[in-house]
């Protein structure tokens, strides 16, 4: 890979190129010599110290760029897997790309695993299916004439207490698929097998086969004993098809085609380094194996927002208690990656309209860039009405459209699907937005049996209880780069009982404002309406006189609900609380800690941020009741500038309706100006009449035949009265 | 009006037909005779009791309707007064239109007073100024060259105790506009006078002119004392338009068009009867004065799923505790209504798209019918993806897209805007959304001062703290019309503790039902993940064995703040809880009682409806403590089907972001299947590319020119990379 240095030097949060990428790998494969055997997991931007980019970014606003100004470092992230006869060492390294240097050489310790890249995974059927002890659990069975084997493979999840620390290990889910059909997309998950094999990943050996029970709530936790007489799977099962070609009704006929078109094109722009402007925004997108897409430097008009949005973690624990289904907890950032499940996004049918799509690479097993193409796209859409007004004297409406530009990225992680969102809008809102969809997690139920643990969605198909609990991290720069400037205020309205000083006809209700001084966690309270204000510490509203800032309003979700002493608890400290506010770090990107594959507790991850004990205020530091620098703070403590993450989740307890693919779960949480602006930013939006737009003309009162319809368009022409007309097949009438 | 009566009767859930319209009046006009002297307020259908309505309805669906169906009587409700000399007696009158009987003709006593009409409240402007009291008032101020005064009406809101029971009042808000702009758009909103004059409506006379204080919260509640000089008001005022001709900033030039395209037309029918079929649902389109849009009979697949939903009321209580602030307290459905209050929709504003308006008729002072013309749009949406997923195996993604069907109405209240949305999906989905719009009430401020009771959002104008509550009335049919069939279930996901029996990991958590048994009230409880189940007593959904429902989740949003024992608090009991379950009776539509406008107190609201005791469960009778029919239950007391009621609503501390219109505040409440399909509604929906797409060519790394970028269609044809590509300008390209 001989190419020459860039002339231009890559923006700091842009992407890595293709040539970077190539050159990461070759200064990780020099290092090592050719002797080694290497197995590369990722390589991606080592985003520079928030510090140094910040000094950067200062520059580049102010319009005052150079070939003179200072750079941080250009460098990659390799992370990657030293292999031995007998072991595999999970290493990191920070590269510089442009001296070639090795900035750093970590090997992560054993107890603590590496996430799982697709290469590993799909390792686990063949290994599985050739294991003697899988063949004789199998034989407990017998599959219907023309069935196969097909296994998901899936994290461990957390080790029970009497393992100690095994090694590393790969879970499978079982299920049969109906071969017959020749088609490969016929859905297995409508087949499931009780049994789940666990797979020690370095020697590739299946060393235990887990039995699970199939009864109903009323039959106990532990699995039916073993008979002689293989057991008959599927007698009188039902295919679970969700593709066309396999559905066993018609497609509707009758849903007509709905055209996002912009004649003008797009009203964005894309440049190559990331940079993406819109409508008085720009930002600059970022892509990461664990994180999928990013952004960075979020601003508007100029004036910085967030110096970072990202999704951080999930967490889908099942609660079902027959063991080991307390094993089904998957982190599916931590123990996979988002940004490597990513979706190759396929116009027409992920986003309508003109659409920008956004390529990745990741790393292949050699460590040379693979492209992921189209797991980002970009584009714009509409969201109803933004703002109106009708003056009734007049009866003059203006109103204007909510046009939003949306950052959409889409997750398969084996059965399940996640859509992920940012979406900034003309009135200077930020919505984050994750839809959950997919095919439900199953095992097998004995056939007309029922049970508290799930719902039965197809005959002998029991899709479990679970929750899914998201974690988002917002790192804010309200207005200002500079960390102190940054405050966290808890904002709630409180009731005030009636007195004759202050509220003497009992209708008064009083704002209760409380600085966050030191890092803390905090929980929704939509009876108080408490809301998080992200905001500068020091600039006010010229108009308002009030703190420039966001306001943040976290969903009063369903927590974990796990028993606290749970290890499913334990290893999900952050889904315990719906606000997590910590000192800022670098490189402190994830709510459950860095490595959530196969942990037993959340190390790294937002609660210990807290205990760390970072204050944000000069009163912060005095309530750790010890002065700054303390030791019984502990020695990492300090002064930051507040992280402030909102944890928000779903409780799915199936239904019926979400077999066999679910109709999206839509969860929402939204950061809105609040005092960032003097006036609504979207007074500016034109109020213009959409040309497109068309009047379907239809029915009056057909018994009223005498006298016109009082349906006019606006254009003056009368639309007859009379019978009725299919809107589904009338002509659509311009309007112009 | 001699027309032939119509050869179909109606369907017993038609809107009255302009004749029909025309007969009631005519109907009240011979009842009383030409000597009297009448006010018309209101003629609309008077709706047939349920169980009439039922019976036709059982028949209808059944497909065997014929010329000898019986019919329920079609009447009118005709709301009037009755004009003497020194009073004007509200009066209702229930006509039939088909033999021209009065029905009934009530009067109504005067401790409770009717709403308002347009035709009442425009009356109020030109009384005040001509009063002397008013005059003498505004003598105290003086106004900018070319100033005028401009006054909205506003109910009085909940009188004190100390006035006994006044005479009907109307108060107004007094606002100066600036005439030397001749715009009569000119926002007058921004120029706000503090005195608050006081009508007495059947003499039109002005009886006091309350002043209000203008001081920040530090300068306690009483107003000023008048001085001798006149006070010099707005001299530091800006203006604060909104009309694009009257900015003083450009409109935004590169928001570029985003049209909706239905080129084959829409998927919808409207029949000339008011049923409506779209997509497996079917429902009838009602339209009132007081409600405005009303689902009837809304069903999928010709399973009946709701009987009725509708829009109940809102209240907007105010927080400034100076009085007479408490009395601005809307009721906006009971002091006025909304369906009178429906904006005009216009095509290519309010909606975008293949869209059909629906007209109304209101009644003029003289009864007759006004056309009230586009007062609803129904039109189709895409809300992004309704469901996905893909194969990794083979990489093959089936996407389908949420198509939304809405019906969305528009009401203009003096300063502020609504838009109500009833939205069905293709996965059987039902969404209540409201967006809060327009210009926030606001009051005088001295300049330089700045307040606790709301937010200064232009030089001397204060945006007071208020709140929106909400309620959605929901009479459910679940698969039923019977009234007995629904029950309503109120189901948790609750935290379980470890043990060895039950919950050996800890990851176990149980869903508790507990089913409604008598009338009651319940709060939400995010926490517990609490829902609403609308379920069939007694059909099982065949697949997952579970009851036939639908879901609630009642909205986690904050209740009234004003203390219990406050006016505000008592006029509106229903906005104190989030959900409400009552038993149904006929007509019973109004969750704060008929008579908001002036009232003391709700009666005969939501919370009257409990306190009678109805009962849905043989269990529910007992718990009651006492027998049905038991004299202390209460006379009325009796075995009904329950009607839900969801109340949320938005705490709305004004941002300087909100002037001077307000961006949309959305709030949403669902309805979802849960267990009345046997599988996924919308798995039959078409995963069609759509064909209207287009791929924005767009960068790939500019820095890496001598690669082709990954960046490649799914035509085949690759995406040049290179320099910056502008969105906006780029040629769009047709994927086909």
């Amino acid at each position: 890979m001989a190419t020459s240095p860039p002339v231009t030097p890559p923006h700091p949060l842009s992407q890595l190129s293709r040539d970077e990428f190539s050159k990461a790998r070759d200064i990780i494969l020099r290092h090592h010599g050719s002797e080694t055997s290497l197995f590369f997991r990722s390589i991606y931007l080592n985003e520079p110290k928030r510090a140094d980019v910040v000094a950067f970014l200062e520059v580049e606003h102010a319009g005052t760029l150079s070939d003179a100004t200072e750079r941080p470092p250009r460098q990659a992230l390799v992370e990657y897997d030293f292999i031995t006869t007998d072991d595999h060492v999970y290493t990191r390294a920070v590269v510089d790309v442009v001296s070639g240097d090795v900035v750093s050489n970590e090997a992560v310790g054993r107890s603590s695993q590496a996430y799982f890249t697709v290469h590993e995974l799909i390792l686990f059927q063949d290994a599985c299916v050739e294991s003697e002890l899988f063949k004789d659990a199998m034989s407990e069975f017998t599959l219907p004439e023309g069935f196969e084997v097909m296994i998901d493979p899936w994290p461990y999840g957390g080790p029970d207490e009497d393992e100690g620390v095994p090694p590393r290990y790969m879970q499978g889910l079982v299920f049969a698929t109906d071969a017959s059909k020749n088609n490969p997309d016929s859905n297995h998950y409508g087949y499931p097998i009780p049994i789940i094999p666990v797979m020690d990943w370095v020697t590739k050996q299946i060393v235990r086969v887990d039995r699970v029970a199939t009864g109903g709530s009323e039959d106990g936790l532990a699995p039916e004993e073993r008979t002689d007489a293989p057991r008959k799977l599927f007698q009188n099962s039902k295919s679970s098809e969700y593709v066309p070609e396999l559905l066993d009704m018609p497609l509707r006929a009758d849903l007509k085609p709905l055209d996002i078109v912009q004649p003008e094109g797009a009203s964005f722009t894309v440049h190559p380094d990331g940079l993406v402007e819109w409508q008085k925004w720009r930002f600059r997108l970022g892509f990461t194996p664990r994180e999928g897409a990013v952004l960075h430097d979020v601003c508007y008009d100029n004036r910085s927002i967030l110096y970072r949005l990202s999704y951080s973690e999930m967490t889908v624990p099942y609660g079902d208690p027959r063991p080991p289904f307390h094993r089904k907890q998957a982190f599916d950032f931590g123990d996979g990656g988002i940004g490597r499940a990513g979706n190759n996004l396929e116009l027409g049918c992920d986003c309508l309209g003109a659409i920008h799509y956004v390529d990745s690479y990741l790393a292949a097993p050699d460590g040379s860039p693979t492209p992921a193409k189209s797991v980002v796209c970009l584009h714009e859409q509409d969201n109803g009405i933004l703002w109106k007004h009708t003056n009734f004297r007049t009866n003059r409406a203006v109103v204007t459209r909510m046009r939003e530009f949306v950052v959409q990225f889409i997750v398969t992680l084996a059965n399940y699907e996640y859509i992920f969102a940012y979406k900034l809008d003309l009135a200077g809102g930020i919505t984050i937005e994750t839809r959950a969809t997919g095919v439900v997690s199953v095992v097998s139920i004995d056939e007309g049996k029922s049970s508290n643990y799930g719902t039965v969605v197809s005959s002998g198909v029991l899709a479990q209880n679970h929750q899914h609990i998201f974690a988002v991290r917002i790192d804010p720069a309200m207005d200002s780069y500079a960390s102190a400037d940054t405050q966290i205020v808890v904002e709630e309205s409180v009731g005030q009982s009636m007195n004759p000083q202050t509220n003497p006809m009992g209708n008064y209700y009083e704002i209760q404002r409380q600085t966050v001084n030191k890092a803390t966690w905090m929980d929704a309270k939509p009876r108080l309406n408490r809301l998080l204000k992200l905001e500068n510490a020091t600039k006010r509203n010229a108009v308002s006189g009030q703190p420039v800032g966001y306001r943040l309003v976290p969903p009063a979700t369903q927590t974990l609900l796990a028993d606290k002493r749970s290890t499913v608890a334990a290893r999900a400290r952050f889904a315990q609380h719906h606000v997590w506010v910590t000192g800022h770090r670098d490189w402190e990107l994830w709510a459950a800690g860095e490595f959530t594959n196969q942990s037993r507790e959340e190390k790294g991850g937002v609660a210990d941020m807290v205990k760390r004990g970072d204050w944000f205020t000069d009163e912060g530091s005095v309530s750790n009741g010890t002065s700054p620098g303390d030791a019984e703070m502990g020695a990492e403590a300090r002064r930051s500038s507040p992280v402030v993450w909102t944890v928000f989740g779903l409780t799915h307890n199936p239904r019926a309706e979400d077999w066999p693919v679910m109709p999206v779960e839509i969860q929402q949480v939204h950061l809105r100006p609040t005092n960032f602006f003097t006036a609504n930013p979207a007074l500016d939006v034109p109020s213009t009449r959409n040309k497109a737009s068309v009047l379907l003309s239809c029915c009056g009162n057909a018994d009223d035949e005498e006298k016109p319809s009082v349906q006019e368009d606006p254009a003056g022409h009368l639309q007859g009265s009379g019978p009725a007309i299919d809107a589904r097949t009338a002509g659509a009438k311009i309007d112009d």
